[in-house]
């Protein structure tokens, strides 16, 4: 990926090399923000609404006061200005505590920041990786609910998984997997999808509620249900899912193989299928 | 506190005010960054040398490349623009990982940003507050020894404090206390001063360090054991320490008095006293 064109900072529209923000801005000093990715397909936001909810969730959850409503005409501007119109793109949504001296405490008078982005990006139809994940404790904060800015712990598993030349890295928390470096965690055993129920140990994701909705449709069993480690060479099938990352079927976690070549579980691939479909007929959430 | 007026950006000193850094900085984006706060005191920069080699030792672990050798000439051309030479003041550095598309794995070749800026304040000799605190769950990291900007946790913790007219928020895990928000916390008990290991779970500050090395030099017996919640009611004295800190009695913890009045713990005192004289006579570790 290289940078985007245009940037949205506080609402003006500036080329993305002169985007720039105070060095006090408490988004840089101390990770205090929130942020949201969302892919622009077949001329709409995909679950918008899903996305601003948790947004605004998240805002309230560190008590950021800021009114969203002001949002839509702001995207609308700045797709404009990057020229997306009518493309498929990926749209980034940073929202800080805006800029104060530096002190722990959430300042009286800051006014948030709003940075977004977009670039061109056209998902594939479906994600035909065949994923090679590492397995990490889970060292992150408790809060894995709140899609905060402050993603050192994240980014140092995700560059463990490069490292690795792997596609991403799980992890597990008390003996059981919670989810990824920057993707939620599925598994398949005897039918059932299983996946760590949305508490403060991984963030709901948007794609997670679109599967598990898809799973009732489909009438397929599911259990919010975390896998123990100690049961991970009895699952059948694993998939990650995310906003880019869609449903990516799970190849071989750390040395245990789940499929060789190009194949992937049946019902990872219904679940493919059934999202596809989703993309170009639902209507969002 | 107010702005500094002057900050050290990548080599240049800029008014505080045109201190900006690109919104693609890893900083904003990540929290992807390390930082310390060092207090000039007397005429120098107290234990100076143990910041930076814990500084360097963040970069490290988070795999950031940067030669500090180039940081004193550097500091020094901020301190003089800043017309802070032969005052007391307190330094910040912040080194992130440099400015990249956004992409959660170490980026091949981002340059890391610099920034640091210093104002003007001259500690009290011991710091004679008479620290209220309130106890909550320790729900950030388990990388706590490394300083990093990704602080939404502290800063939350923080400012839970703040709303119930506290000086800090002390945390437990597992049973046990660990640290402050933003310092390092200590219990006496019949004459033995008790604090976390400077494990995981704990930033090693440098107060903490000198604290510890103040015990043994009069002969205080000491063990880096952690005090468990369940033990709170036994423990004859707390403190605080930490950069701005310095050595902070605690009074209260939650409900349960420790001291009413001005009054401290002899302990507490004792190393106030030596501190108090450790920061004129001191050669930095």
């Amino acid at each position: 990926m290289a940078y985007p064109e245009k940037v949205y900072l506080n609402g003006e529209i500036k080329d993305a090399h002169d985007a720039k923000i105070s060095v006090f801005d408490r988004g840089f000093i101390f990770g205090d923000g929130i942020y949201e990715v969302i892919a622009n397909i077949n001329g709409r936001l995909f679950y918008y609404d899903a996305h601003l909810d948790r947004l605004k969730d998240g805002l309230k959850k560190i008590n950021i006061e800021f009114d969203t409503s002001s949002l839509p005409k702001a995207i609308d501007a700045l797709i404009s200005a990057s020229n997306l119109k009518g493309q498929d793109y990926m749209l980034y949504i940073q929202i800080t505590r805006g800029v104060a001296p530096r002190k722990h405490a959430y300042p009286e008078t800051a006014i948030p920041t709003v940075m977004m982005f977009a670039f061109p990006k056209t998902l594939p139809d479906n994600n035909e990786v065949n994923a090679q994940v590492i397995t990490r404790n889970d060292f992150r904060w408790s809060r894995c609910d709140i899609k905060m800015t402050s993603l050192l712990g994240n980014v140092m598993l995700n560059d463990e998984a490069k490292q690795h030349d792997c596609y991403e890295t799980i992890m597990h928390r008390n003996g059981v997997f919670t989810e990824g470096s920057h993707c939620n965690l599925f598994f398949v055993k005897n039918g059932t999808v299983f996946t760590h129920p949305a508490d403060e140990f991984i963030l709901n994701g948007i794609t997670r509620i679109a599967v598990l909705e898809l799973c009732k449709s489909l009438n397929i069993e599911v259990k919010e249900t975390p896998i123990k480690t100690t049961d991970l060479l009895n699952v059948d099938e694993a998939f990650l899912t995310g906003t880019t990352v869609q449903i990516a079927s799970i190849q071989q976690i750390d040395d245990h193989i789940l499929y060789t070549e190009n194949k992937k579980g049946s019902v990872t691939k219904k679940l493919q299928e059934a999202f596809l479909k989703l993309k170009y007929t639902v209507t969002p959430l």
